[in-house]
């Protein structure tokens, strides 16, 4: 069933905005099992959107729209879609109210008002984020027209909560999803343990790069119910786990930090953290889980000898010999501050993320990440090559590196996974 | 003179990468003074890419393609192109001789010999950060056809180095922009400062939100030649800084913390910070700038009252009469590292985060920042209110906060500004 995606704004083709609602709609509207051929953007100009909607709802099943439905004079998506289906915009007394409610005792104005009008014979999908109303109405030919605001915040729930059923239901199918996400392992090297897993129909299973560079992969199954979908799935999300192996740190979650917090909370369990080049991200990225408190007390940035002498008692002469980036001064880092805070775990990451300061003996890129644990210190090295070697990308690896080790500790798995 | 995007890839269309591209060249074709009408995106489909093409080129001025450049079989931008202009593709030697040089020893086939073909009449885009090479060429009907590869690290220095000169030749005249950076002021009353400034046609001024909520103005202006555009863009330069006040905190910069890092630079001074409810993100920024360990030797996460006491000595019956959030705690932190780091200046933060921990008296979002300098203390409190008061903004705009705070000391400005 061919879909289509017409985005309303001037601001997108002036590249005020970055049109991630697109790329949402898009990657729902594959999940569902629709083609999308086309996704266009036009300014706010009556004429240009009749146009392209024109042409969308005679060539399409599925016409989506996003933006231009506000309160102001250039929000004119719901009057054109209604010219061009010939249909009246109707009042809606419900919306009308919601929104009087909405407002109190701010000015409302017939712009206000403006938005309890739909084309006749509309479904309302209510806005709970925001004011402006969605809807989804049905051509005489039969293509669906479904009509969504333009910020994300209040688009992505509107979809998922609102037109997400009905889009089911033209489908005749319910449609479940489950994320596995993984650490330390390339795109291409994924897909090629995943095999010909890529290649079935349903469920589908597909890669992803998401943030940190961390590699996704999405297993989505259509069935009838969503308890039949969730069936099919299950059995493709086990497979997944069995080929890639350790590197998969959790399926449905958030974050690798939420995953090792959520394992030290479990286990009553605290971690101090002794920075170098990456700076105090590592301690940013575990205090951004709420609740970290439970598990975290104490962090170091030690960006100087000095400090990592004085904070961490790292021995002058160690690192007169071995240099900050070393083996043991990482052992060292991570010892100390275990120590010094009286955690359970202690974590040191020293290393060289540039860009100037290596050397030919220790080049750009090369970081040491120590996790010291009750019984042992274990230390892993990272030397990565090329485009991998810019200093955003050492930190943001490294801080994931250290997170990994921790959560492959705590899942009692090998700790030194050969890194990429 | 009207300009098209089309954006070429089945990867757009299933919704695993967001366009970024559409809006990078369609910010630079308005600094341009082009007109975009449209954008739209097809997937790697010959027939539905050529009916695209033939509809822009017929209709516009100038059409830029992205993507479909590559290597493998569903590259097929060079080819629709050339197949809709009536041009044969031809051999271009130089690009196979660099092609052959980049691979080295390893495997080139005919498939990357492909990248080295052009429509007829092509002038080449070489591409410095990648392998696909860009190309521009004119149609019969005059329309400027430019064809950009698809990853943004390759499009936007091969747009910038090679396209824009020939643009700015269709144009008959030089484009120079400069970006006025601010901290603590909102969209809104920043556009109300300025005023008429937004209304001027050449140089335009227009705002803009930026990473971490920061807004920014861009001034620009457009000349026969690039410095009679600068002279023309500077004294608007000077009217936004004057109308925006002390708020500005740059022009042309990347970031505070680059200006802050480049300020204690150019004085042989040092900062050292103490954390509670940012949990590293200020260190982090800080030690995002290369040569930061010049100026930040020393950042302690004091995630708990038991660190805050260890670490920074802040006394604990302060803690337990004032609660870890409080004016005089964020001072203490401040002095506390300060004393400990032997630095110039000391920053520390302590706040209520959340999603948890709110009260009446402590509201979510409740943060204290205090900066210690040689001679005295200062403190600010911030109170956000509704959305502005998520984790993440909390967090982030606390870091940014204490950045300003260090600026304004340094040029000499209050610290104190009034908090949106």
């Amino acid at each position: 069933m061919q879909a289509e995606i017409i985005c309303v704004g001037t601001e997108l083709l002036l590249g005020h905005v970055v049109n991630t609602n697109a790329a949402f709609l898009a990657r729902e509207l594959a999940l569902l099992g629709f083609d999308l051929h086309h996704t266009c953007v036009v300014g706010d100009n009556e004429e240009r959107l009749c146009e392209a909607l024109a042409r969308a709802i005679e060539r399409s099943s599925l016409v989506i729209t996003t933006g231009g439905l506000g309160p102001t004079l250039d929000d004119l998506t719901k009057k054109t879609v209604a010219r061009v289906l010939h249909r009246p915009l109707v009042h809606d007394a419900a919306t009308s109210a919601a929104l009087k409610t909405f407002f109190g005792t701010r000015p409302y104005d017939g712009n206000q008002e403006a938005q309890a009008y739909f084309p006749k014979g509309a479904t309302i999908f209510a806005n709970n984020h925001g004011t402006a109303p969605g809807c989804a109405v049905t051509a005489d030919n039969g293509c669906l027209v479904m009509l969504f605001p333009g910020p994300p915040r209040e688009l992505e729930p509107m979809f998922r909560d609102m037109a997400l059923p009905l889009l089911e239901k033209k489908m005749g199918a319910s449609i479940v999803s489950f994320m596995v996400r993984t650490f330390d392992i390339g795109e291409g090297n994924a897909a090629t343990r995943l095999g010909s897993l890529c290649e079935q129909q349903n469920p589908t299973v597909a890669t992803y790069l998401g943030a940190h560079n961390e590699v996704f992969v999405r297993v989505t199954a259509k069935a009838a119910t969503a308890e039949e979908a969730k069936a099919l799935a299950l059995p493709a999300v086990e497979e997944v786990k069995r080929r890639l192996g350790d590197v998969v740190y959790g399926v449905n979650v958030e974050s690798l930090e939420e995953v090792v917090v959520g394992l030290l909370r479990e286990r009553g369990e605290e971690v101090a953290t002794a920075e170098s080049c990456t700076g105090g991200m590592l301690a940013m990225r575990i205090t951004n889980i709420p609740g970290s408190s439970a598990v975290f007390r104490t962090g170091l940035v030690t960006y100087a000898n000095e400090t990592k002498t004085r904070l961490l008692h790292v021995p002058s002469d160690m690192l007169a010999r071995h240099g900050a980036v070393s083996e043991e001064v990482a052992r060292a880092m991570a010892e100390g501050v275990r120590k010094d805070a009286g955690s359970t775990y202690g974590i040191g990451i020293t290393g060289i993320a540039g860009p100037d300061g290596g050397s030919a003996e220790k080049p750009l890129g090369l970081v040491f990440l120590a996790l010291a644990t009750p019984d042992e210190t274990y230390c892993c090295k990272m030397q990565p090559k090329g485009i991998y070697r810019g200093r955003n990308f050492v930190r943001e690896r490294s801080a994931g590196k250290a997170l990994d080790m921790l959560r492959r500790y705590l899942e009692g798995k090998p700790v030194q996974h050969e890194l990429i």
